[in-house]
């Protein structure tokens, strides 16, 4: 940046920063909408090179008053009183706070802050000064995007354009390849639903895909096949989960997943009362890295040379579709993929991140499905496989309590009985 | 209250609170929505006198923990880093506001929550150690209820009774007798219109009547009259606002009526473009009082005798319609009450509430208006005047920092005139 | 009229009419819309004077073609072949269809032609030769009010007042007192649905009352009573149907009422699925005329000196509250009413206007019921007797066909018991 | 067809005309709507080899009576009196007629209808005495799909994509080539407008399409292009109307096109009060055949030969991206055309169909665009150029009156100039 772009970048950012100072004066109090306004204007149209000059403003000039805090601090401490309590919370409030509310005052305030913290979010690492902001921002979402004001909406292709558009964008799971991928989404067998929050219309917080099926679904490409044939959704007894998205990554910690999953599980019971089998059809992302962390450990267990050997055989291209005749890899590597979801850890949790999710909710690892997923990602993630984890309504609280208390994983007995044929020991404690 | 009753009322507010703590839990981590349901359940059911306890509770069990917390003062005076700053204000955020989240999660739960503070409301005078909660559920009302998620929308003969029904219930300046007064302020030649909420669809926040006329009006009762003809909205050229009522008394404090006001008048520009005078026909309740608490002053003054005499009459039933051949009596009350509007102070505010309001939007005291409101209510509070108050948007920005720096009223030259006209010696320095 | 006052009307229907050849003329054809609109606003602004000679020229200037029509009959006589038909069937239809279709091209078209027809309604009595523009309203409404084009709405608190006024003004069974006795009605033991039409959105067409209740309603006063408890609707196991509305005069032969009972019924099979009964409790309008009608009969009968000795009573003000010990009076009335509804004939059909139409939609009569009505009203149509009819879908094609070939009216046996009671001999045929 | 098969068809269709039959009489009275529900359905499952049997049987069974009509004839034409009038009009219209508004009591039922006509419609060439079933919708339809009913609707991305996507496939001047494409001609500068009926919400009947420009357009493909810039529409001084698509075979005869022009006008004047001009950019799509067809007469005319010899030249591949030194080929083709739109007739009408319609709107023929449509299509049909006929509310009487009265063609004075240098001579009376 030349020293004249910088100067411009600062001068910019000062006059945002000025407009931010009148909306939170005495004129913001009767101008407030006008002065939001041209605010967010003044943001909209500042170059990205300002964006860092206006962040380090947002926090040298609305932030708590040190001074005034660490007398409001000492107050309390000398007496906890009501009053004074209530002093210290006022003192510890951010003007930030404040003038992010009175910036959502004028209409797109609300997605102009979510994008504000999606760039926050990318430059934090570099400025963890600027972590305030962002803490700001987390605790007015959290009452902001509140589940009592959301609404639930279903997905179908009689939706606006707009917002199926995003969803082609914004699926993180199975990749929409398009219109024509998404309608045979969007068809009688199958569900979407999505979160809206009322000052965000046009986008969807959260989605996700549902297959109305007969029986647990070992494989997901039959389920994206664009040209499979249309079943008729009152036949079915499963619904199969298959792709949950977040959509804004502006609102990353605000969590709607759970939420959303089981308020579907009720509408489908609701609809479908033929349904009795609610469960997902997942990756587990971490699994093939994983592998590669133990391959050592592997190797020094008793016939862990021959398993290794097995293993080199994934480095082909094609493997999953030669011949196996013995079927010795499929058996080895759901061996220690059970291992992997039931005993594998991180930080006295469980290893895969999907499986942190959906155990957090309540649901139980139920059954591991050989080449479920060929695509190229499904291969170099998770060797090809996939996990079905069941929903049950009645049982996800004691499952929630039994993962929470004892770090446990609540798994199938079959699920538990492959992770024992795995050549690798088991943790102290577990059998 | 007997034992029996008491105990009784006790035992229900702890189980409330108790599926309070559930709700705040791991439990509510996973089944948030269903124990909110329990819990608001609960709430409700609670007998009127379980109440205190319930909030007795709510303050002792889930307030900040005063020794964390005065840790946490300490750690930040010590050292005032960002991360000190943040865990100071996650400590000091009690844990009754992500109880209130979380009950909102459930629906019903922002409607359950604003009866709540309705009810704290009027119980804080008597238990002042309850304010804490209040604090916590403004600060979540300042947030929720937020201008950017509230829609402003007319009220006319097209909206549901069940909301049509809740202006004649909640109107709080000139009442509503009942469907037939309502329809006629529903007409073409009256407009209405409202704030709701998303999470309340059923509820106005507040709403404003407006009537348009030729001219600024200087009486009410030919507005309110149910037999007026319906005259053509397109040959108006002025909007009167003659009521402005907030009707949530939960949401006291968090301020709706000055927005209202201005996009009301944005509103009438873009459809009725002839209209050019937007003014207000209001009343000043405390006229009265503060008029029986200068008597002996106003006795005091030159000629005060007199005027003191003048005023006697307004004990006489249906004074105003008596025949008044010097007009004497008028002379003495407009003085009176102009120096009332522009001059009296009660903590140098002006002593009205209704100035203060209209003052404080940055409209202007432009018309004192004789035999305005002639009903018992408007003799007894006003002695039947009436003020127009003029809201000129490109003047309030002006006029509210007039009035927030130097405490001044901003009033025509004609009322200023008219209040030099009083017996009362101006304050010091005004003229 | 004064022969200015006429010669002004006739003035003002040439306009009008000249108005209305000009949207039929090329013109129409190219500036239809905004033909219309001028055609109605000068149909609108016409005297009601003008109206008899607006309709004379309606007739005079936009008939078929004698002439023309008198060949087209010829032709087609000659050589009935497809073409000769249509020629026919295009020459027989007056311009006035044409011309009521291109009225209804602007907005506010479909309700102007619908008050039309019920202003020449009443006066074709006077004018038998205005029946050919009544056949042409006729026609094209038969075609516009198709089922298939009409919306069943449920009619609740939620509804616009806009609507719930004029379910107010139409009632016509049992006269809604005001908004406070309409929301009684609208409760959530009660069911209101109505059918609209998308060219008349703020006009109900017909709309039915439904208490839900445990049993079958015996008396209409406890439905009616504004003061009564809301009950529990998921307790109920009845519908009664007690009163249904047509709302629009100038539909008179255009037929709602069976296709909405029948709709309404299966509405509440599926919200309600513990309600199995579903019946009217009705009025039998005719019912005193015809007693007084058969005076004589009824003396000449056996007995029947001391029948009309209890009818007189009949005559004294408030009857029904005196006391009854022998409860003769109970007796003959309710054995001569089961008489009347099942054997008393107009032309070969049932003698009550209620009864032809219930019987004629396959219901059944099913229980007379004793001080079923005890307002006005009711003491004076039917001495305060009501009865139920019985809707059973599985049975009414069934009862309608018995009812529509051997003009048998379908009955429970204890009220076919009870008609056998009554002095009077039954007709030839019957037992 | 084997016999079997055809054994199977009549045997079919001869059930489903039994339903209609029970749908006409009696039965249908009272269980019309499932009845109606019932015949839809043997109308849907019906193979297609039955059709041809189940309308002969709608002509057989379901006409006037002939013998009945013969009196009705001759009653009216020995008495013209209302009543015979009136019963004559009765006796005339076919059974199927009401057979059809009773199909319609179902939902689906419109749709069906309208989907009968269009095959009907290719059957008719074959079929002539069908032609009286066509009669029968084509009278049905005029009445249900007056204007009156009609929803104009705006078309944008906000649009249900089940309605975006029959845009796609029914457009029928410039081929949609997927979602991208729909997309860039719903943006900012784009305006898409379509008429629905309540019966049919996700079916389009009509729809056009609007470019919001500066100036005139003069060539389709900046238009069409995906990667043009989006302009911004408060900019724009014109509105090109550039495709204009009837929806619905079924409903061929049924015009709306006109009106749909006129409201579109309006409503943009309305919306963007800064245009002024509003024309079409059309193709001619007979111009390439009758210029074949006059090449005898062109070449008989004085320097004909020339002429000849400079068209040959349309039958090289990429002629119009040639040089043309002197521009000769352009003065020809434009003079031709001219004549072409301005002179050439077809049993006196304008030779042209999209002329015919466009001037028979009242629009005028305004400017001749050179290589304004070089798409293949283009090209074939109308040698590459296109013209703007221009809406002039306030001239479209006058224009359509000319129009039809002299069978002259309203055209700018440039293009009758250029009309007059086409070697053909002019017609006789024309200058």
């Amino acid at each position: 940046m030349s020293p004249n772009e910088r100067a411009r970048a600062h001068r910019k950012a000062r006059q945002a920063i000025d407009i931010c100072h009148a909306l939170l004066s005495e004129r913001g109090e009767v101008s407030g909408a006008a002065l939001a306004r041209e605010a967010l204007a003044a943001y909209h149209t500042m170059p990205e090179a300002a964006l860092p000059a206006f962040y380090d403003l947002l926090v040298s000039e609305f932030s708590p008053d040190p001074a005034q805090l660490t007398q409001a601090c000492a107050d309390y401490s000398a007496q906890p009183s009501p009053e004074n309590l209530i002093r210290l919370q006022r003192t510890v409030e951010p003007p930030r706070q404040e003038l992010f509310r009175r910036l959502n005052m004028t209409a797109g305030g609300t997605a102009a802050l979510v994008v504000m913290r999606q760039q926050l979010q990318t430059a934090l690492k570099d400025h963890p000064e600027w972590i305030g902001i962002d803490a700001d921002l987390v605790h007015l979402f959290s009452s902001w995007f509140n589940r009592g004001f959301l609404s639930l909406e279903r997905i179908d292709w009689h939706t606006p354009a707009i917002i199926l558009e995003k969803l082609i964008r914004y699926e993180a799971v199975h990749e929409i390849t398009g219109w024509h991928d998404l309608h045979r989404r969007l068809e009688a067998d199958r569900r979407c639903f999505a979160y809206f929050h009322p000052a965000l219309p046009d986008e969807p917080l959260i989605f996700i895909e549902v297959a109305l099926t007969r029986g647990m679904s070992a494989a997901v490409q039959p389920l994206l096949d664009l040209g499979s044939p249309v079943s008729d959704p009152l036949a079915a007894d499963t619904a199969i989960f298959y792709s949950i998205t977040n959509c804004q990554k502006g609102l990353r910690g605000i969590s709607f997943g759970n939420l959303l999953i089981k308020q579907v599980v009720q509408q489908l019971e609701r609809e479908c009362p033929r349904i009795r089998t609610f469960a997902t059809l997942s990756p587990f992302p971490g699994f093939r890295n994983w592998l590669a962390s133990v391959s050592d450990q592997i190797a020094a267990a008793p016939e862990g040379r021959a398993v290794a050997r097995e293993l080199e055989r994934l480095e082909q291209p094609e493997w999953y579709a030669q011949a196996d005749p013995d079927a010795r890899l499929q058996k080895t590597l759901m061996a220690l993929c059970a291992y992997y979801l039931v005993h594998a850890r991180a930080h006295s949790e469980p290893a895969d991140s999907v499986a942190r999710f959906h155990l957090g909710n309540g649901a139980r690892l139920e059954r591991l499905n050989w080449l479920a997923d060929v695509s190229k990602h499904g291969l170099r993630q998770s060797a090809g496989l996939m996990v079905n984890y069941l929903y049950q309504l009645d049982n996800v609280e004691t499952n929630h309590e039994i993962y929470v208390k004892d770090h446990r994983v609540v798994a199938s007995s079959s699920l538990k009985k492959l992770a024992r044929e795995c050549p690798l020991p088991l943790p102290a404690g577990r059998r």
